[in-house]
């Protein structure tokens, strides 16, 4: 056992990293939220290492506020991003850690700071997620530190509880369509095109534009049948324009059909040219997701039939009707055929 | 050199790769769409590499349609996926490749075929995109082998004639609001929360959120100014609801604020809780998040300014105003100060 | 510009991360492969930037060889992996890199030293991507110090030459072999380089290579024993020709010696240009990993042995036993050495 004492950790922590190509645009420079993300990091574990080292309960430090954070300098795809976190104040349940962040050329050699931000955190119990554990308290280097600590944690306490009344009131607003209607269901959702989702021409993977269909559509057919649900097929689908790199993908899922034991879903792609001014937006690639809905024994379970609203939709459901018979009767003259 | 002579290398590939917690459902069953992937990434492989064996230009197979695909069985965290291509098929100017699916469990030695797939692909050449080079024709061990793939070329390129005109006409029906709008810009995505996204105690973390929201601000910036555009600062964030394990997140963002050299974009989270029926969709996080536009040589760029429609943008607008100039004075007292 | 000076920067460096679910397997044990990639950047941040402190061509540190490395102890999902590097020693064209990995449980405070690795890394050019540039010298504290790092310089060169001679090649069996057999585990996977694989001047990372590696051996090794198994150490690997983006890699491993508590794995990396002219497929690496096998409270378990077909197999089995008695007296004196 060569566990080592910590007696005399001092409560700051700093974690770096290469920026890679898929923490940039296509341009070369870091995204801010890959930078938020490490803060966040470096602040879950410094916070939550403090609130771990008296006795209680086991606890794990969760973001409770993050501060207004400004980017000084751009970064860029293979520099270092340096990030060091510091506990600066202690309240009875809340952590504040300060963050400076710093990016390193290691080529030229030249550092910059690139962000400060400052982060509070707030201590849940492993055993019991819902209880607020205490934080011990850190030592200051003057009464000054503290008293400044105490202003901001006050301030920010005041900040807080105005947001979440605004919060609260704007839930209200939002009209929900009624349950098991395609309305209720149907889901979009965008992704920016990476480096890593790319050919050596620049164009995206035909595999990564399917994956985020099937995402979508198993989204959709969650959100339908709130159970555990698997693809059980895929239509055919054309490519018929490509996608390039530093475009945005939307997609798009609808339910069209439902048997008693399964789920149609059309999802549909669009490809957003977003620099290059000439195209504009363009249909790239649709096609029909099946998805069945399973229990803890991956047993098929029934599938609660779709409200349809609409000529519309009562059409598209009597076409996924006739592809839902004619792949049936397709599969059974396969069985015959193979006996 | 090393180099292993391939003259006797048939046209086929197998891949294979163990199933991770990210690539599967919070029940473990891997996502179709992780295993369309890895089919088109096998497919790929093999028909960039034959459409390379003889000489003329250099190219790359990219995915032209995808038959029908049927999931036989579902696969699980912690098994093998095998996937094993084939070519098939080659006309002129196109490669059929097919491909089976093996799941095998390492610790049981459990073996099922759980998917077989049919994709074709195009060569491009890598000099001049626009350009579709010619395919190698592969040996056939009969005429009727070959006979049947030329039938299933045929029926293939029939279909993909009819989608073609089909997704041409819809792309025309799509009502586009006016550049430079709210409406223009304003942007949404869902994300299925995974196991990488997750603490311990299975609540997401503050930077997993506060990434998908900068990727949300960033993608409505470029389409506001369709140029390189970075995060200049983020306002304070507030964590009111923790998000759990198994959600779907809906991030949306829409611009509320130009100034000459920047842009405000306020940016909202949605959880929804899909399987568990307590809650339905609550507002977990909101923000705004300020952006510039760069030039290549990273200068800041002048922003088209904002057309507004109707009060509650002009309102927003008069808000989003408020919080810049008050920045601003902040900014410049913070300097003087360090003077 | 606020570039901060690096006068007094020595050359060492430490990182950090919180360990997550897809860095593990489906018991929570993090991959050999996972902390191989992480000491691996952390040696070409160090690496690469002391190479660039004096004037001259900028460039970029190339992994070169590794030393032998253990597994301490198993590292978990939800610690933090502390990777320290510093520089040991310099020769005219190579560095030098030792490294620790510490885990540290945030919640209980336990820390344990996991690993200790020794990196050799050679400076390439980024303007002449063949041109090896000159390494500064570092200061040594004594002579006697300066004295041992050249005794380890030269016996890594020796070795260095004898390795580029090995050979050998995987040949996958078509028909089901017999359990406990070197067919019957062996493994075979295959990955499409990416970008966030490459360096900067577009060449795959070491560290990539050996997650790679690690992720075969522990195919291998779970086919063999269907029970939890984790990577105990790695037998010093020799990087000798550059991988380049756009290659795809093909990684085969295959069992070769099994004493009581451990297996012994071979693992062949060959790279395959897809679509550059000078094209044919060429043997990048190779290596030895052995792994052990673990019941649910982490203690080793006995594994079955390897049943052996031909004098081929016999002969392998043969050497590893040497090496395998080798390292077991070394590991002897070196304790004996400590007392």
């Amino acid at each position: 056992m060569m566990s080592v004492s910590n007696a005399q950790a001092k409560p700051s922590i700093q974690i770096c990293r290469i920026m890679r190509p898929d923490d940039a645009n296509i341009v070369g420079n870091v995204h801010g939220g890959t930078i938020l993300k490490m803060i966040e990091e470096a602040g879950c574990i410094i916070g939550t290492r403090h609130c771990n080292t008296q006795n209680g309960d086991h606890c794990v430090a969760a973001l409770a506020r993050v501060e207004r954070t400004d980017f000084l300098y751009p970064m860029f795809i293979g520099e270092v991003a340096h990030v060091s976190a510091e506990i600066t104040y202690t309240s009875k349940h809340s952590v504040e850690v300060q963050i400076n962040v710093l990016s390193e050329n290691i080529v030229t050699g030249a550092k910059k700071v690139t962000n400060k931000a400052t982060l509070w955190y707030v201590p849940f119990s492993l055993q019991n997620v819902s209880k607020i554990t205490e934080v011990p308290p850190i030592e200051y280097s003057s009464s000054e530190q503290e008293e400044a600590g105490k202003k901001r944690y006050e301030a920010q306490k005041l900040e807080r509880l105005e947001t979440k009344e605004r919060n609260g009131e704007i839930l209200m607003s939002v009209s929900v369509p009624e349950p098991y209607t395609v309305a209720f269901s149907q889901s979009s959702l965008i992704h920016l095109i990476g480096p890593s989702d790319c050919t050596l021409h620049g164009f995206v993977h035909g595999g990564v534009t399917m994956k985020l269909m099937d995402e979508v559509a198993g989204i959709v057919a969650a959100r339908h049948c709130k159970t555990n649900i698997v693809t059980a097929s895929v239509d055919a689908i054309n490519f018929h324009r490509k996608i390039k790199k530093g475009c945005v993908i939307t997609v798009s899922g609808r339910m069209t059909f439902t048997s008693n034991k399964s789920m149609e879903i059309e999802v549909f792609v669009y490809a957003d040219q977003l620099v290059e001014a000439e195209k504009g937006k363009y249909r790239a690639v649709t096609a029909f997701f099946t998805y069945i809905s399973l229990d803890k024994d991956n047993k098929p379970l029934p599938v609660p039939p779709l409200k349809l609203e609409g000529e519309e939709e009562q059409k598209r459901f009597d076409e996924g009707k006739a592809r839902y018979l004619q792949n049936k009767a397709k599969r059974l003259a396969d069985k015959e055929c193979q006996q």
